[in-house]
């Protein structure tokens, strides 16, 4: 029984091969089903059977961007590491994979970007997914008395606000000259080292 | 003789005040010095007196967009405050400002930015001038003991991927509901807490 599902997912995937070449050909423009059909020498109706709508295509076109981030987070969060190396390891494997793929095909992945930024509604599902990877990092962190004064959600808050350029491939694209493996390095331990509530009463504001 | 001046600064402004008009209505694509002539009913001959390019147009827009950052960077670098005060202060005047213009007007906000992006050499100018700014308070810090076993340009190159969100339009367009000063001042007591080169050393990489 579960040679049609795996003949399904074989062909879904040749089309959503079809669907990154027209990514590739045309940017991030719509992709029609009609368009996909023509393109696999399918009838409108055939296609309908692997995806039911455009809403369905790009969910499988996003869940085959985040795939491979997901098994790294899942493999990071799952080792042995102590949570310095983790937090380093969960941001560094995924940035690593990131710059391949922009080096491989820079306009493919602006293309990717553009898309996500607009289906930012099936993306947030993966965003809150890596959130919650981030925050059973930052549990460990806590216990071993790192963000002092601060909450697992503060300081998942935080940390994904300063390591933007590192995740954010939209930015990554944009600063891509200026990102190293040693600069994510120094931001991850800034973050460890110096990330704390207690800061906060440090800074005397001016009178306004 | 300052009179001429005067009143061609007068005119260039109201000029301005209407491709701000155009901008607000049509988004970042590309305004012409003929449709500018067109809306100001002025001959295309006259336009050139005070544009001589689509591109000079381009960088009178820029420069009074980033006008009050440079009065505020200017200001902020001259005074007293110790480096920790100066530094909040240099990214939360400049973030204030920038959150009121995108709460009076998100679409021509998000429009500025986009013209931003689509005219980076015009933008990196300024870019550069606040990064000489950024070094002046940098240099005052490594002073008083921050930053440790990083030169100047390192820890201005760290601190602006780590501020990212609170500095760059366009991402804080994306990011605004999560952008709080609070947030900001704890980043800035981080950087300031946390940041050196010795934490390279601390962070022992896995075997690959």
């Amino acid at each position: 029984m579960a040679r049609p599902n795996t003949d399904m997912d074989a062909v879904r995937g040749q089309l959503l091969d079809l669907v990154e070449g027209i990514i590739q050909r045309r940017g991030a423009t719509t992709v029609t089903l009609t368009e996909l059909a023509n393109e696999a020498g399918m009838s409108p109706a055939n296609i309908y059977r692997f995806f039911d709508s455009k809403e369905s295509l790009f969910e499988a076109v996003a869940e085959r961007w985040f795939e491979p981030k997901i098994r790294i987070m899942d493999e990071v969060v799952a080792s042995d590491l102590p949570p310095r190396e983790k937090l380093y390891e969960f941001f560094a494997r995924r940035f690593r994979l990131m710059q391949q793929n922009h080096e491989q095909d820079p306009v493919l992945f602006k293309s990717y970007c553009d898309l996500g930024h607009e289906h930012l509604e099936i993306v947030r599902g993966y965003l809150d997914l890596g959130d919650h990877y981030l925050a059973m990092i930052v549990a460990e962190a806590i216990e071993q008395g790192h963000f002092k004064g601060l909450t697992i959600d503060q300081s998942v808050s935080l940390i994904n606000l300063m390591i933007q350029p590192f995740c954010n491939p939209g930015l990554m694209f944009d600063l891509v000259e200026r990102l190293t493996e040693d600069k994510l390095k120094l931001v991850i331990a800034t973050i460890l080292d110096g990330m704390r509530g207690q800061s906060l009463s440090k800074l005397k504001l001016m009178a306004a």
